[in-house]
């Protein structure tokens, strides 16, 4: 039981460098298909190819079903139709429907032509729900039982059917309309006497969901439910299908990437932003850095229009970056944990006004003792004790108007059904810039003046 | 199957306003244990205890389980011995490692004491490992095979110990020794014939974890692997216990929160964000603002030692939020690819460099581009030629840094070993103001005077 596969890349690049296919193509066979599938997507393309040639046949769909979909594509363009159609066939429908759903449709299209009528079908009803939902990542391999079965029966049709089905370790059972009244585990089969009735054992009262639901709720109920798999219904309450803990794991982490992504003002390329093209991250990055710069020119504008203060008591210039960087720390620390807790469900309308207060309440605090320590620090800097004052009673007051948007415009955001986490950090502190800037001046000149 | 849980709060809250308690023991008694945590979790403390009390025993155990370590403490100390004793008797060895961990020692000391023998001895072996590592979080409640064993004796063993076990889904091979030799799955075992021999039938070489492992490394490696459980083993190769798939998703999901939340530079505190109290969260943020503040006293000095600059060209004071605050949100867009690059591994030693100069080359592209529509929106705001090439030029140069800065800072600490996440935005924003600052009025004095 060793950590085989820990250096699969150190072992296999510098083999590859050397084009020592005979030896390569040993250790792959030894290895596990996701550990192909990682070196595989770390190779230049013509090296991918290379690789993906010295595969068995069985092995080759396995580490296929693991590769990203432009990686995918990128194989199959590169491969004969006899070749295509051998992975197609063999990949799960939940698998082929979202590789179909990226390649072009020109290649779509021919892809689909190669497959036989039964996964057509299969493909095709997957590729009738919309995107993100469960209907779309669900696979309608799985075993279905009868209320009348026996647990012999029932264990019979498991070993019937179960290997090609994508878990056994939960059956489903079905009314004569395919409706789903109850759930079975393997392990109740094991234990239960051969002669039970899959009726009286089934567990009738466990957690479906729809066709139409988002896959986050469905990963959501997964965790909180501590499920292996989650049966999909129809609208008619019949079973389509079911969505496994490890596809439910890899939407949890494209979820949370996204968010990440879209918290630190990035949108991601489909493609991952690593293996984007430059022109493709720069475009997606220019549209937030163009909003945020418009946005930004306000402050310009404010500060022109005190170019008489600013001239009088030119030391005000010097505490801008520092009143509004504080006050666009504290905006961002309050919208992080406010994406993060409506993400997690912890924050809700129900309990939202009494966190907000709360928030806005430690944005003053904070302000009060960033705003002691730079009073003094001011009036070590410049001597005035006014100016001193301006800039630590603003401080106060931007830490406050901070904590507020901070903490509100995630809210409104997912009242008005937007993802929360675009009120990220770079928004946050954009407008505390230009609150900021206006707050400061406006201090200035009731103290000063 | 309805979505019978879905407004347990919405059901319950009312008639606990009212007291009506027979009919919220009704309610609970037909409820999920997960939405009745949940439940119990949003109330307050004192009627977080009326609830409990309303719970059958079994119930009230798996209820118990679904809790956080605050909320279990405050029942228990509400609680009578015996019946305190009741529940941590059937609590799973890796919770109760948990709770007792997180309550205060003579708390810990006074549960440990109402354990029996084998339980309080299964409980202080987890405990003896870090937090955090693999040895923590697993299980010891496994099934156990022999190798000589047949299929037909080992789902006997099943049928007789499945029941308590945490998963019947794997079973664990294990020689004289207890070290781990092979793997053997439910549905195999149903599948193959009763007579076939465990040894012939077992994976030899399935992948294990660690007692010291990081919970992460488990994490990814159980997803990766699409595993429902990891067998944990110790430097003997003796088998210790198992890692569930539920268990590995709660942990995958406090360390997203770990690094959002450092990403929005707050430390989380144990109890979560929104229910610790203000002044332990005005602690947990006050030290990351003070770091930044101090930093960005610099930007005041720096601009004070200008003093003479700015009162002949006092339009300059007008872009300094523009420049650091565009900057900034390049920074922030750097940093957080880069951060969630290096979690999901997509970002590594090998790479890196090739990644970093692309990194620039768009923070670069993106200054020029920025830059540019800066420079004739200065000249609109103010006139001279000479201040707006000054704006323009200094916004190329500060995006080139701040991309620099972005994606070279996380990769630094992940090779010091400290947590990339830590280079947050707000990190990079105020590194950015003081660069940005600095840079500035270094090429006003170059084009100005």
């Amino acid at each position: 039981m060793e950590d085989l596969y820990k250096d699969l890349r150190e072992e296999v690049e510098p083999l590859l460098a050397e084009r020592r296919f005979e030896a390569i193509k040993q250790i792959l066979s030894a290895s596990n298909a996701q550990d192909i599938a990682e070196l595989i997507t770390h190779q230049p393309p013509k090296e991918q190819v290379l690789l993906f040639r010295l595969l068995d046949k069985e092995l080759a769909v396995d580490v296929f079903e693991h590769l990203s979909s432009p990686d995918q594509q990128h194989l199959l363009e590169n491969f004969q139709d006899s070749k295509v159609k051998d992975i197609l066939e063999e990949m799960s429908p939940d698998d082929l429907a979202r590789l179909l759903d990226e390649v072009p449709a020109v290649v779509a299209k021919r892809l689909v032509q190669l497959l036989p009528p039964q996964e057509r079908k299969n493909t095709s009803t997957l590729l009738g729900y919309p995107e993100n939902t469960a209907g779309r990542i669900m696979t309608p391999e799985y075993v279905a039982l009868k209320r009348e079965m026996t647990v012999a029966e029932a264990l019979d049709k498991i070993r019937r059917v179960g290997l090609e089905k994508e878990t056994v370790y939960y059956c489903y059972v079905v009314d004569e309309k395919r409706r789903l009244v109850g759930i079975v585990s393997l392990k109740l089969l094991v234990i239960k006497p051969p002669t039970a009735i899959i009726g009286d054992i089934m567990d009738s009262d466990a957690i479906s969901v729809r066709t139409e639901d988002d896959q986050e709720k469905v990963a959501r109920d997964l965790q909180k439910y501590d499920l292996l798999a989650v049966p999909v219904v129809d609208k008619e309450d019949r079973l389509v299908g079911i969505i496994t803990v490890d596809d439910v794991m890899d939407v949890m982490e494209e979820e949370v990437t996204e968010d990440i992504y879209r918290m630190g003002g990035v949108e991601v390329p489909d493609t991952g932003y690593f293996k984007a093209r430059v022109l493709s991250v720069v475009g997606r990055r220019v549209g937030w850095l163009l909003i945020l710069l418009i946005t930004n020119t306000l402050t310009g504008n404010i500060i022109m229009g005190q170019a008489d203060t600013l001239r009088s008591v030119v030391a005000l210039a010097a505490f801008i970056p520092l009143l509004i960087g504080s006050g666009g720390n504290i905006g961002a620390q309050s919208s992080t944990v406010m994406v993060r807790g409506l993400a997690l469900r912890e924050v809700s309308a129900r309990n939202y006004w009494g966190l907000l207060s709360r928030e806005v309440g430690i944005g003053c605090l904070l302000g009060v003792m960033l705003g002691t320590i730079v009073t003094i620090w001011a009036h070590w800097l410049q001597g005035n004790w006014l100016v001193s004052f301006t800039v630590g009673l603003s401080l106060v007051v931007i830490s406050t108007m901070a904590s507020l948007a901070g903490g509100m415009l995630p809210f409104v955001f997912s009242r008005l059904k937007l993802d929360p986490a675009i009120m990220s950090a770079p928004f946050i502190t954009t407008m505390v810039d230009v609150l900021g800037v206006f707050t400061y001046f406006q201090v200035a000149r009731f103290i000063l003046f």
